[in-house]
């Protein structure tokens, strides 16, 4: 049965009909599943999908321009819902001095690991971090995202996690993907306030998130629960002072360990939980009863060569939505494909491709709030899709690595290379 | 100092230098190390290189076509050893019920594993099998590969196992890329041998191998060995046939148990012994002593959740040189990435970023006899290398998935985009 307007779009505007797109396979992804429509039809208007169904139903659109695919399978935009790729610097010496027997206490000694990189976000001006994160959005775009979130959280201060947000802000300007901006100030402690984690956390709530709010630089704000970052009595501080200035929040959460960071943010009514190898079924079940997307990143699971699976199964039994992300940052997951993730998601979570699929699509977009108008083939939301020469959704995640070809309509228009 | 020219360079007529390039750090990879040559220079005549070493000490070539970079590295071109990127159909399906939680045994009797891929592969004419390899080529040669080992395998008759080295041939004389071609009939056993597997190794000594010597088919000769492929006395068959017609071989040994293949090679002066998670110290010594490369594929490793790691500490101990590859195959290695088997390689199995980069340059090219002519910079060497906007070689390895930019230069010329 073809999909119908939905009573959100049918209230503006839409007799007309820009382009129609034909000739493939539709994966809609309705409901998480992949919900095929063989022989399918996307018309368009202004921007978003006016009417998706079998070809053989589709109304006549007389003034639409015609697209004819010869065969493949189209998908929603891919939606990255979790990334760092706002940094300064990138930390390849240090993997290597890892790998060549040099210890994490040692690196550490010479001003390694997050503080180099924070020294290095903070050296650097808005116009560098900007080309820095062009250079690694670049793969992303050419693999078919549409959709990213990036956080601040290297700054860890009111002037330089200002500066991240900024650079975050002008990605999206300039950019033919969505960008969604997140402020991670509680991402580590700063060490200005070594031994005084509370009183960053003050700076935070009293001075930072109301700057940014007031300028609008962040759609959300997160913090990062665990042992060396911030107790779950922080983050609840953190995610008070977010609400009361109407800022969804979302966590990265029982990484390392159990602190049940993820009822926490389930309490809070977050957008997301993230990482979650150490989370529980207590924690799955709070999470669905308050809606929040657990996103799995196996970028960084499989690179800390972590060995405890994020509980899949908990998340099915109770209906927790899983998203998948690249985890893009230049620590634990220097990822610039969202593909591979999706075969990593599988072959490391043993997620099902549909499952996969789903995670870096609906339940992606809905991590990010964004349920209503991205993340599946439906009338009423944005036209973000991709043209793959497959014969079936499960290839997107099957082949490992490399960059299938892929053709990309971006808000109903046909995104050409982006060369940065 | 400069490197001079090689005696089998000089004795060819090389007083014009048709190009030079300029600008960036060589990493020459010589004797398996980065040796870098900062602010370097390479001379390329008749396409290959005339000269190299520091910009400073660059005779003057009046007549050369000057190239400029700003800053970034330059790599000899990647060699990817060991590939089966010939084949019909894919099995991502199968991949999708194995998540599905449908059993390997109810997927063989299905028609499922690689009869699956025999059967599409005997169904496929010359075209389509070309076709298929040219999708999955894309983007190796994207991300820089010049040079690339393609094995048959999936015909296993003497028709079918023809006609995918014909294929083998044909992309290799239509590709801007060195194509090897590997006659790997004794992949498995076919269903019209079975519980016959002598008489299918007397038609490969005595009517195959023959046959594809005698049109030039293949460059060498592999085999499986292994309790679910072939025995070492069979191998040896093999092997010994090989030999007589001039071929040199390499094998399939120890990546499920331990049958000593590896040892069984290295008698036989094998180029490459491939897989090896489960060599033997022993093996490594006779390994080395014979020259033959041990060529690691972390892409199998992975997909396959395998936990014993090929013997690395053993082969650095006794001088065995460690090549990488995808090992691209439509069961167990679905990789379209020699990249990410850069990365797996350090992540999986502990390599240094140095290791893993010679092992798809310098080791790479050894495990397909070509070490005097591939693999490195160095004068008298065929003019392939990559220019990277990066900073370090280290971030090859650093970077996980995606397509990181790069220059391809191939036989001494700009590869542009091959799109195909
Ligand atoms: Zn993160
Ligand atoms: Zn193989």
């Amino acid at each position: 049965m073809p999909l119908t307007l939905s009573p959100h779009f049918s209230s503006e505007p839409s007799s007309q009909c820009d382009s129609v797109w034909r000739g493939a396979t539709l994966v809609t992804m309705r409901d998480g599943k992949y919900n095929l429509i063989e022989n399918g039809a996307i018309a368009v208007s202004g921007g978003q999908i006016l009417w998706i169904g079998p070809d053989a139903d589709c109304p006549d659109y007389p003034h639409a321009i015609e697209h004819e695919f010869d065969g493949g399978i189209i998908t929603p935009g891919l939606v990255d819902c979790h990334t760092h790729l706002v940094f300064g610097g990138n930390r390849s010496a240090e993997f290597e001095q890892r790998l060549n027997g040099v210890s994490y206490a040692e690196i550490a000694a010479a001003g390694g690991g997050i503080l180099s990189t924070v020294n290095a976000t903070r050296a650097a001006s808005e116009d560098e971090l900007l080309a820095q994160a062009l250079f690694r959005l670049q793969p992303l775009l050419a693999e078919g995202i549409t959709c990213v979130e990036i956080k601040s959280g290297y700054g860890l201060s009111v002037e330089s996690e200002i500066k991240m947000l900024r650079v975050i802000r002008r990605l999206g300007h300039m950019l033919p993907v969505e960008v969604k901006s997140t402020c991670l100030a509680a991402h580590a402690l700063p060490p200005e306030f070594k031994d005084r984690p509370d009183d960053y956390i003050q700076l935070i709530c009293d001075t930072l998130l109301p700057a940014i709010a007031q300028e609008n630089l962040a759609d959300a704000v997160d913090a990062f629960c665990e042992h060396l970052a911030f107790s779950p009595e922080q983050v609840d501080r953190v995610f008070n002072a977010a609400k009361s200035l109407g800022l969804p929040v979302k966590l990265h959460a029982e990484q390392l360990s159990s602190l049940h960071g993820s009822a926490l943010a389930a309490r809070h009514h977050a957008l997301s939980a993230d990482h979650l190898e150490y989370a529980t079924e207590d924690d799955a079940k709070a999470m669905a009863a308050s809606g929040t997307v657990a996103v799995l990143l196996p970028g960084a699971y499989y690179l800390l060569r972590e060995t405890q699976c994020p509980p899949v199964e908990h998340f099915r039994t109770h209906g927790v939505p899983m998203a998948l992300a690249s985890d893009a940052n230049p620590g634990t997951s220097p990822a610039l494909s969202l593909r591979l993730m999706l075969n990593m998601g599988c072959t490391l979570f043993r997620l099902t491709p549909e499952e996969a699929l789903a995670g870096v699509t609906c339940h992606g977009a809905r991590a990010l709030g964004l349920q209503d108008s991205h993340g599946t083939l439906e009338a009423g939301k944005v036209a973000d899709f991709i043209h793959w020469p497959l014969s079936r959704p499960a290839e997107l995640v099957y082949w490992l690595g490399g960059q299938l070809p892929c053709t990309v309509i971006f808000r109903g228009h046909l995104r050409g290379e982006v060369r940065l």
